[in-house]
């Protein structure tokens, strides 16, 4: 595939490359209806808009084999969940019909590089529009298949011998999160207040309500459903991928204080469900193919059958980092990893998921769990990794250091693919987020 | 109030009496669109269709201060979150109304008494409709404050020094649960198939894969939610009641040892996410007020101030049964209990709940944990307990006796209220569902 476009000012080192394409929703200051588009270099193409324009035949040229009045319907929706339903194969006529649109040398120069009437109306620079929640998210459930995370915070609470819990390589362990306070990249965060057990060895144990003071973050990869299975049915861990619509980058904020002192036995609830934030742009499942790997944590567990023999590479080597910015506007890359570190992949998780009958619908949001490298500090997707618990400093730029958040601090996590053959580039965009004080008490 | 209606076959002992009006979503042979409607005496009414025949003045009179639009098209949906979030005092309005137009009394004999038109178009036999999910559940939530269930699977699991957990007595604990998975009374269950360690004291742990050898129920309460609260904002205790729609009865069907294999450090999962039933009919709040009771469960902690401060009767005393229906035909109530039990209210639930700022919207579930009885096997809520997680057997009519559910069993869960003096009854009818077997493997 041709790597260049014509978009102004285009670059195959972009996040939002020609061989990305990702779905998001927008809407603008002249029409506030939320509403479809595709992200391309610096600018959203709003595709609810610019399908109007188009020319019926023309558009079974571009996409053909979809149903174009059911393409109208999805694209013309205030979130992506009709359109993920439409299923992958749609997805992938979709995505090479946009590309074909937006290559330098495309031949389809009228329907909208040639045409300035429609240009205008349907290309926007990203620094003009609001971004939306790209799904309707019935259900999220996060997982923990992050082993290195794992490990890590086992080896903190438990010690090196019993760091994971016995089911840890048998079964993608993960639990129902909450999907009101899911919010779209750039939305502010609210220090939570909760019970905190402040001297834990002290009986007969007696907690205080307050502030959290441990307000961390979670570096995480999530994954929307598109296809959904019946309640009753499971889905086979090698038809899953069928059932993923794509990617998005994840920030379980997390506190860990609260989470500490609520979660025996029935597992994390006000500790998380103050707010999880994601990017605002969905990767096609489509869109990181090329960039599958093998996971780099080896499981010598024998696995149960539904969990086994899908294919060699199943996990994606996404280079994630995690930026702290703090309120004096000094900006420090805390954390580096990649999503290879993984150990279950997601069509475990779904084959999981779904093994005793549990429905999923298009829009169900999956979290991969805390993404941590094998290094030092500097690998890991959590503040609780990086200062263990609260015992070390992270040191800062500009003279700053911090063992948890303080309020006036951003976080942005970001995420690509890079092939450094042909230099291009399937990027995430943003997921980021601000710290603004607890609610007066 | 009177308590008598017009409705043919009427008694005010019925559960769906002139005391209760309880909302649901019916659809029809001839239209299987689902719509509101409410429950008196053995039958259903459709709110929809009757709204669209009577004259507008009649309903501004009957409806004094709601906002007729407002209310047609909000009981013109395919769920009652519309309903429920233009807020308690329309609901309240809403069915004082419809009693004056259902009492034997009635001033308003051409709404409907004196109608036959009308009536044939809008009062349907129960028999006769089609019951659907009442609301769109965006999130569920399940709480643990039955205190004598608690206790007694912790005496099970820890024995009785460490029954609870140090957090049981100072916060409501609960955990997310899963939202796709829950139906309506009547809906079917298949049997989860998942991981389970048939042995849990061999070493190296080896589980396998399977249908679940120990399906249980759980008898619950759930508390619907009307009024949502903004990300970032917290209920109070004292304002929480204007946030409740209604309740229904929950059985939160549970695979003992799926969960007990999958469940540390993050909770249940699989265990409970294969389905959960409630019964069709959400009781207002309103109706469940004059069975507002002190609860039976002396908590002598001092508690954080976010959970005190509410009035004295925070529970409500609702005789619970749980009926077992072997494939046979033949049926047991081995379980009989009062929601009295529950140690913390749904304003304390909910108020812990938003602690934190986590938003909750229309439609929102919340459910109230197992209730159980101080007493012997006959008052538990769970076959967990009444069997000592499967060591001894319930004895059921007709020769049979079950630690954990066979395919073929139904298990019918039922609610009311009664005040012996006026003969009153507000009930829940039923919460059931048959067991069906695991899929082929």
């Amino acid at each position: 595939m041709a790597n260049e476009s014509w978009i102004p000012g285009y670059s195959p080192s972009t996040d939002f490359s020609l061989a990305n394409i990702p779905f998001g929703i927008i809407s603008t200051p002249e029409d506030s209806t939320p509403r479809p588009a595709i992200a391309i270099g610096d600018f959203a193409l709003d595709l609810k808009t610019w399908l109007a324009e188009v020319n019926r035949e023309k558009l079974t040229g571009i996409f053909s084999g979809v149903d174009i009045d059911q393409l109208n319907h999805a694209l013309s929706q205030p979130t992506l969940n009709v359109f993920a339903a439409l299923g992958r194969p749609v997805h992938k006529i979709v995505r090479k019909g946009l590309q074909d649109v937006l290559r330098k040398d495309t031949p389809h120069l009228q329907l909208l590089r040639d045409d300035d009437n429609v240009k205008a109306k349907t290309l926007r620079r990203l620094s003009e529009v609001t971004m939306h929640l790209p799904m309707e998210i019935g259900d999220y459930t996060d997982f923990y298949a992050g082993y290195h995370h794992a490990y890590a915070v086992g080896v903190m609470f438990r010690g090196p011998e019993n760091a994971l819990q016995p089911n840890y390589m048998h079964l993608p362990v993960g639990y129902h999160g909450r999907a009101s306070s899911i919010v779209v990249d750039g939305t502010p965060i609210r220090r939570p207040v909760g019970q905190i057990l402040l001297d834990p060895k002290a009986e007969p144990k007696q907690p205080v309500t307050g502030p959290t003071r441990k307000l961390d973050i979670e570096l995480e990869l999530g994954c929307f459903i598109s296809k959904p299975n019946k309640m009753g049915e499971s889905v086979d861990v090698n038809q899953a991928e069928e059932h993923i619509f794509g990617y998005v980058l994840l920030n379980d904020w997390s506190a860990r204080d609260i989470q500490a002192w609520e979660y025996v036995p029935l597992g994390p609830f006000n500790g998380k469900n103050f707010g999880t934030t994601i990017s605002a742009w969905v990767v096609l499942a489509d869109a990181l193919e090329p960039f599958k790997v093998k996971t780099e944590i080896e499981n010598k567990t024998e696995l149960q059958e539904y969990l086994k023999g899908h294919e060699e590479k199943t996990v994606f080597d996404i280079k994630l980092e995690v930026d702290l910015r703090t309120a004096d506007g000094s900006m420090t890359t805390i954390g580096r990893t990649s999503s290879k570190y993984l150990m279950w992949s997601f069509p475990q998780m779904i084959a999981h998921h779904t093994l005793g009958g549990c429905p999923m619908r298009p829009g169900d949001l999956l979290g991969s769990g805390t993404i941590s490298g094998p290094g030092g500090v500097e690998e890991r997707g959590s503040l609780l990794e990086m200062t263990e618990n609260g015992k070390k400093e992270v040191l800062l730029a500009g003279m700053n250091a911090r063992t948890f958040l303080k309020d006036g601090d951003s976080i942005t996590l970001r995420g690509f693919c890079a092939d450094d053959g042909d230099g291009v580039r399937v990027g995430f965009g943003r997921c980021s987020g601000k710290i603004y004080g607890a609610a007066q008490r």
